[in-house]
Formats: structure tokens, sequence, C-alpha cells
């Protein structure tokens, strides 16, 4: 049994206690300054008002203010703030932690740096903290919603980090017979598949609200969405060219990217931008939901410019990309760039 | 303008017709010896009777015993058999035409030979023509259902063979605003990518069955098809590897296999196997019908069991396959290999 303690209340992080829990560890679950609410609620009855599920009984909870107390004796922590959480957690959480605990996160994205560069975020918080820390900072990627793994849905990921031995450990504290994980050292590539996946699920969604729009013409238009689905693995093998990643990650961009496109918000907001609906009016539909897909987008499409400035990348190969960044970002109409996804390989 | 003569009237033959016809050209389709009924409707009032559309008026047709004359001044000629018509069109069709004449195919499939070679049909067909012919042969893949590409729904696909002039030229005939072609001389690649995803989308749409079976039961089972899907992706980059095919015809493996999970016989297999029913009831239940998706899977497995004996790769490698094979062949009953995905890469 080992103690585990994972901060921020969120649907993922939250879901993770189910196999956590059933494996027998002791389970704390710590609230992010935003979840007090949703700590309150857990400790009366278990039931996650956003995960929308009940967690089990036995797992402690704590508040965002009650963290030390959380984290004393923990054996892996949990990163599982949302990507608008990534630099309160790698300010205030990260210098504050036990630097021989290794700390493993569930948080999806990336950020992008003037010249170009796509930092995946355990090398964001690498950089935040002081050079001779030995912390050390593992991930955790691929397709896996958290309402179907609390279901204990066959959920089957990827986690990555520096360090083969630990991982293992790791995922021995996670994985049962329906949360299966690959391992990888090969953190760029399965951190940036997993984040790009976001802003090309919006852009494959694009065909799923073009035939919505199209309404009941007798057309399946499954041609359409699997064209864009294949532009966008294509996109994704660039970029993970770009950023160092293996090519086997495209099996998690791509499984990440069937999901996703399945369901979820950035379904939705391709969906709608898909029907014709101009982004201001897309926002205004989703007020208060947190876009990650337009934030991972715009921050890919602005890689790329920089990126093709410097004269490393041409533009032309991420058509699809820069189309969805324009609808986005630059007020464009709709109006898939077909003829140009030809190439000669 | 230039004369394209299609032999073999199925239903992706005879889509093709629509891009090529509005581009101008002379269209020739000419049915195979099981099509004279095809044939004889077409010729009545232009509707295709198992493609369910009316194709252009001013398509000319003919009966396989006209195919003599079909062929005469033909610029291009189309395979459009199904997988079952291989060998027919390569000891029948072949060897009669003008060697001048490109050939491009449309057949999606792969032969396995006793060592594990996998071959595709053009491979396959240039071993039958005598070794001094200099005809050329191309082919096609990628997700394109038929009745989306009659209906003009944007398709984007792969055309590939040995000369990327004359590739170019091809596609100048057939690409509209709607048929987006990409060029590449990777035969091997692009063929086996598309031939294998027949095989996995039947694996990937147990997990639809499986859901099926599971009723409304409140999950939502997005997680248990993307780790099938991305478990198929995965394999299919080592069948890639072991063919010599470049890694970015994982795209077209993709793109593809999303479309066939969305659609089609190699899902309704799948679909059937994933709800518990033995292959002997699915059989019945499919009667008549072609299921390359069995075809392929088996084929597949078979060559990899050979390449394994051979000591050339391990069967460990590919357990979704391995369980398809046992589900189709060997009587298994359904019991998806969760944990032999774990793997450390």
């Amino acid at each position: 049994m080992s103690i585990v303690t994972l901060i921020g209340a969120g649907q993922m992080a939250s879901a993770l206690t189910f196999p956590l829990f059933e494996n027998g560890h002791e389970v704390r679950l710590v609230g992010s300054p935003l979840d007090d609410g949703v700590i309150d609620r857990l400790r009366q009855d278990n039931y996650h008002v956003n995960l929308l599920r009940t967690l089990h009984e036995g797992i402690h909870y704590y508040k965002n203010a009650e963290r030390g107390q959380a984290l004393e004796g923990a054996e892996l922590v949990v990163c599982g703030v949302s990507s608008f959480g990534v630099d309160w957690f790698g300010d205030e959480v990260l210098p504050a932690l036990d630097e021989r605990v290794p700390v493993i996160s569930v948080t999806k994205g990336m950020l992008d740096l003037e010249d170009g560069t796509m930092l995946t975020y355990p090398e964001y918080w690498k950089k935040k903290l002081p050079e001779e820390s030995r912390l050390k900072l593992y991930a955790i990627g691929g397709p896996c919603t958290a309402r179907d793994l609390a279901d204990h849905d066959p959920s089957f990921v990827g986690y990555c980090g520096p360090d083969m031995d630990i991982l293992r450990w790791i995922r021995s504290l996670f994985a049962t017979d329906y949360y299966i994980i690959s391992l990888t050292k090969d953190v760029a590539g399965l951190e940036c598949a997993v984040a790009l996946k976001n802003g090309y699920a919006l852009g494959t969604a694009l065909a799923v609200g073009m035939a919505e729009k199209a309404g009941d013409d007798g057309i399946d238009h499954h041609n359409s969405e699997a064209a864009l689905f294949q532009q966008s693995v294509k996109e994704m093998l660039e970029l993970l060219r770009i950023v160092g990643g293996g090519m086997d990650n495209i099996m998690y961009a791509a499984g990440d990217l069937n999901v996703t496109v399945a369901a979820g918000r950035s379904r939705t907001v391709g969906l709608l931008l898909g029907k014709g609906l101009p982004m201001e009016e897309v926002l205004r539909r989703l007020k208060g939901q947190t876009l990650e897909a337009v934030v991972i987008a715009t921050r890919t499409a602005r890689a790329v410019k920089a990126l093709a400035k410097a004269g490393k990348v041409q533009e032309s190969d991420f058509p699809l990309l820069m189309h969805v960044n324009a609808l986005l970002n630059e007020g464009a109409e709709l109006n898939i760039p077909w003829k140009e996804f030809q190439k000669e390989m």
C-alpha cells in the first residue's frame, strides 16, 4: 500500500482515484483554490459535482488550505489541475514538494515560446524549479475520458518520464484490469501528441458540424470527416518531428483524436464552427467553459508561424491548423482548404 | 479530354465515374463477368443497383464480353474488381492490355505468402506478367466510401505507383474540388496501410458491439473504443515497418480506420463479434456478403505467425490481431487481451 496525494480535484484526477483506491492505496484528493465547493460536497457523500460520479468511501478529501497535511508521507504526487492551473501548480505547489517524491501530471497541454519552441508542461515546470532540484516529473497521456474511467470502461493510456524503473512502480500503483498503461521515456513525443490532438479534434469536428448543417441530405459525410481526421494525423506527424518525438506516439494522438471527436468540448467548438457560426457566437454559447482546444490550436499555430518565419518549417504543411487558427483568431469564414491537403510524399 | 476505361462495375469504380465524367473525360464502365445485370440496368437509366445512385448520362457501359471494344483507344485503365476478382483481373484482363497504357487499381487488399511476405495486389499482378512487360501499375488507397464520393462529399485519398510524372497526370484526370488526391511512390506503404485497416476496423468495432451488448448502462464506452483504435494504430505501425512502408502512411490507415469503424461490413462483423456472437452465427447473418475484413485479418495474422516462426517478429506485438484471428478462425470467445497492450516503448 502506498500513499498517493492528488492535487486538483478536477474530473480526471478524481477519476484516477478509482483504480488507485481499488488497488488498496491510501488516496488523498486535494482541491485547488477553486475547488472548495467540490471538496465540501465530497466530504458529505463522496459525490463529485462535476464528474457526476460517487467516489469510493474511504478516500480522504482536503481543501487547498490543508494541502500540507495531505502531502505528509505521500509517496507519489499527482498533478490534476487543468491547463489553466499550470502556473499555480508550478509556482505555488511544486516548490513546496519533497523533491524525492515523484510527481506525475495528468494535465494535457503545451506552451509555445516566442521562437516557436513547443514546451510540454513537465519541461515548463522543470524550468521553474531551481537548477539543483532533483524532483522528477512524469506525465500521463492518451485517450481517457474521466467519466468512462470512473465507470470502469477499459481505458488505454501512456505514462512517460525520465526513469523507467520509477515509471514501472507508478504503473504498479495505477494499473487494473480496466486501466491499461504503456510506458515511455519519450516525454516530448507523448505529451505533444496528446496536447496537439485537442486542436485537431476541433479541426476534425468541423466536418461533423458541416454534416449537421447540411441536414438530412441523404449523404453520410463519412468521407469528409475521415479526410479531416487523416489530414490531422498527417499534420500531427509533422509536429511530432518538430518536437523530436518518436513517430510511434502518433498512436496516442490518433486514439485520443478518435475519442475527442466523439465527445467533449473540443468537438463542440469544431461542430459549431463547422455549422458556420462565427467564433464570437461560439464563445457566447460556451461561455464560462474552459476551451483547451482553442488554447492549444492557437499556441500550435503561433509556434508553426514562428518556426516558418525562422525557415524551419513551412506553413503550407499545416493547412488545416492554419485554417482552424484563422477561424478562431482571425474572424475567417469556414472554407476548408481541401486542395492544400494534396501533397507529393 | 482522355479516354478512361474502368473494369469491374462495382460500387467504387462506378463512383469514380463522377469526378472523371465531370472533368470532361470519355468514361467507359465495363462489367466483370458477374456484372451483366448491373450493366443492363445502367443502360436503361444510369441507375446502379448496388451503389444506389444514378450515374451521369453520357457514360458508356459495356458487358465483360464487350471489353475489347471498351479498351480501344483507352489512355488509362482502372481496375475496380473486388478483392475476390483479383485473380480474374490478373489472369484474364491484364495480359490482354496494351502495356503502354497505365493501369490504376482501386481494389484494396493484400496477399500473404507462405514465408510471411505480405504482397500488395500491384506486386502480385506484376509477378503474373511476363518479365519483359513494361506495363505500369498504380493504385488508390485512403478513406473513401463509394456512396459519399458519388454524393460529392469531400474525400481525401492517396494514389501510388512507380512514376511520379504519370501519377501527376492520373491525378489531373480525377482531381476535383471534392476529390482530393495526394501522391506517393511508396506502393507497399500505402497499399498495406489501407489493406490492414479493414482487419483492424473489425477489431476496433468489437468495442462498439461490447457497448451495444452492455445496453443503456450509463457508460459512454468512448474509452474502450479509443483503446482499440489506438492499439490498432500501434499494430499497423509495426506492420508498416515489416513491409518497409514509410511511417507517414499511417495517416491513410488511421483515416481509413476512422471511416470504416463508422460504417460498413467490417464494422458489422466486429460489432456482432463484440456482442459475443460466435463467428459461425456472424457468417450466417451476413450470408452472401463479401467480408474483406475477415480475409485480410486472417491473411495478416497468418503472415505475422509465419514471420514470428522465422524469428523476424514477435506475435506478442500483435495481441489485437491475434485475438481477432482467434475469434474469426479458432472459435475463441471474446476476451480482449487488454493487459497485453501494455508495453515499454
